[in-house]
């Protein structure tokens, strides 16, 4: 065991602050990872918050972490010291359950959250990636392609396969219309996706402001979801749509917009139930599903997906020090479109 | 033109009543069908009384109707005298779009429905079923299986097709848990064909009074969904749920139910807009989708499968004399499963 300097909230009230937690020393299969850069997800200011539900403290958030390995256990064979590596939500699973036998580890009954959940090794609870460095199981560290800005490489971890998956699943080609609702972590990285697997890609948005930027990260066509008129201009005409909001919206006038057999997939988890109308999904057989993040076979692919076609998230890179400012901003919406914290920050500070 | 005995309403306050109406001489590709028995749905009581929208008046109901082809038009091929027939909820579409293209009439932006629709050859409104004699192109013109008891088969052409789409498409299979939410008309048919396809059918029911029958009717368990602890039990079970509900009620308690990747399908057609929890649906990557009817060829396919597995609806033969009365025990759930109106009655009346 050994500590390493940390960001961690005290109680749900707390500002983060710097601490020092502990990690275990890599056993066989353990990857160490100075940690270079850590997305901010708006799950983490939920958990730290305790909005989803007690959080235990102090919590250390941070699913999002893409680093350097600095160690490897003696039986580690996928990495080796100085790979450029990423962790995302997840950092363990039985790996014998059907799920993970699928490569679906976000379904093991038995899967560690990369924060906040049992830790099997330590005892209490798993500490995130506002961190200086992580030990984890190999089969949890996956590769990160060279070609990418590790800052802004961050965010697809969770941002990223949480978008990717859902669109990769749903056959999303060249020829097929997609639309995308809401511009934010979310919705940026399902606009690039969608536009680098080649579908004409349609932004719904409340905000006149981010015409100009949809159409810059990828977008044809950019629709105020409030304009009834422009609504019904793309009555039955969708393959697929994203809905990425998590604040209270109209689903239904989203789901007029399918066409038959067409799927709305919510990525977003509005709080209050949504007020479906069974009419639409009837009358088009069409289908609302939900949507997580992927396994880490699919999050690898998305990662060299990702490579390959130079596809990254647009981050505001911050110091650690500016955290808590951060999830001010974030409350209003106030990043294009993610935050990445340099942890190179958390060293100096 | 000729006119033929019918049962029809005068407003939406009027009860139904004999009546006089026109049907067309068969022309080149028609077949003219004696009634033999029309199902009542339960959209003919909202059609004839205005509940979807304003109906014009008279309106002849029935889109469940079997007969005895009694002339065909020159170049009808499909067809000849004597044959059993079927017709359900349509009778002309326009053949030339995508959607007929795939044999999926239901979708086609100029379908004809067989009551309340604009009658392109006599002008006026499409006359259902409620009546002595009908005529039809034959390509809507279905095939009844002999060995197929004509009463009971009357309801296969809608409830029996609205029921067997979803369920076919869903690719239920022995070894698949399926779930079937309430046992009216669509209920029991589902049960009916979940079995029948070999899967382990559930029944959900708020009616302790219904488990015997449901079990007669091929359901292997029958859970009181008011019930949480018998609900519980089978969390993160279902391969698919099947939803005939058209009453307000708790549709994430079912969608909670469904293994990951599960599929619920409304059927049912709640007025008030269903209160859907998005985690239900994001935790388990499940869906919540709907189906209406199907195409002709999926219609006659059904009708095969009714044939070679000897499917029927449960039915309760009544004269058109009591279809009123019948109307009323409907509102109160009071029939097993299906009216099915002998025209014979109609002659004597």
């Amino acid at each position: 065991m050994y500590e390493t300097k940390a960001y961690a909230a005290a109680s749900a009230t707390s500002p983060l602050a710097s601490t020092r937690i502990p990690r275990r020393d890599p056993t066989e299969h353990d990857v160490q990872i100075e940690i270079l850069f850590c997305g901010i997800c708006h799950s983490d200011l939920h958990a730290v918050r305790s909005e989803w539900g007690p959080a235990v403290y102090p919590i250390v958030p941070g699913h999002e972490i893409v680093g350097r390995v600095t160690r490897v256990g003696p039986a580690v064979t996928r990495h080796k010291t100085g790979d450029l590596v990423a962790v995302g939500c997840l950092v363990d699973s039985d790996g014998t359950c059907p799920s993970c036998m699928e490569g679906l580890e976000q379904f093991c009954p038995n899967q560690t959250l990369t924060y906040g959940a049992p830790d099997r090794h330590l005892g209490g609870v798993t500490y995130g990636g506002y961190a200086d460095s992580i030990v984890v199981d190999e089969r949890f560290v996956l590769r990160v392609p060279k070609n990418l800005d590790p800052a802004a490489a961050a965010p697809l971890l969770c941002a990223g396969i949480t978008t990717y998956s859902p669109l990769r699943r749903s056959g999303i080609t060249r020829g097929k219309k997609v639309g995308i609702v809401g511009l934010g972590g979310l919705g940026h990285m399902g606009v690039k996706f969608a536009h680098a697997f080649g579908a004409h890609v349609v932004v719904f948005t409340t905000s006149p402001g981010k015409a100009e930027d949809a159409l810059r990260l990828g977008a044809d066509e950019v629709v105020m979801s409030r304009n009834p008129d422009e609504m019904q201009k793309h009555a039955g005409s969708f393959d697929y749509i994203l809905d990425t909001v998590s604040a209270d919206h109209d689903v239904n006038a989203l789901i007029n917009l399918l066409r038959r057999d067409g799927n709305m997939t919510l990525v977003g988890a509005p709080a209050k139930p949504l007020a479906v109308a069974a009419f639409g999904l009837i009358l088009g057989r069409r289908s609302l599903s939900g949507s997580s993040i992927g396994g880490i076979p699919e999050t690898q692919e998305m990662l060299d997906f990702c490579g390959a076609n130079n596809v990254t998230s647009d981050v505001e890179v911050i110091p650690i020090q500016k955290v808590n400012e951060a999830y001010e901003r974030l409350l209003r919406s106030d990043v294009k479109y993610r935050f990445s914290i340099d942890m190179a920050s958390l060293k100096a500070g």
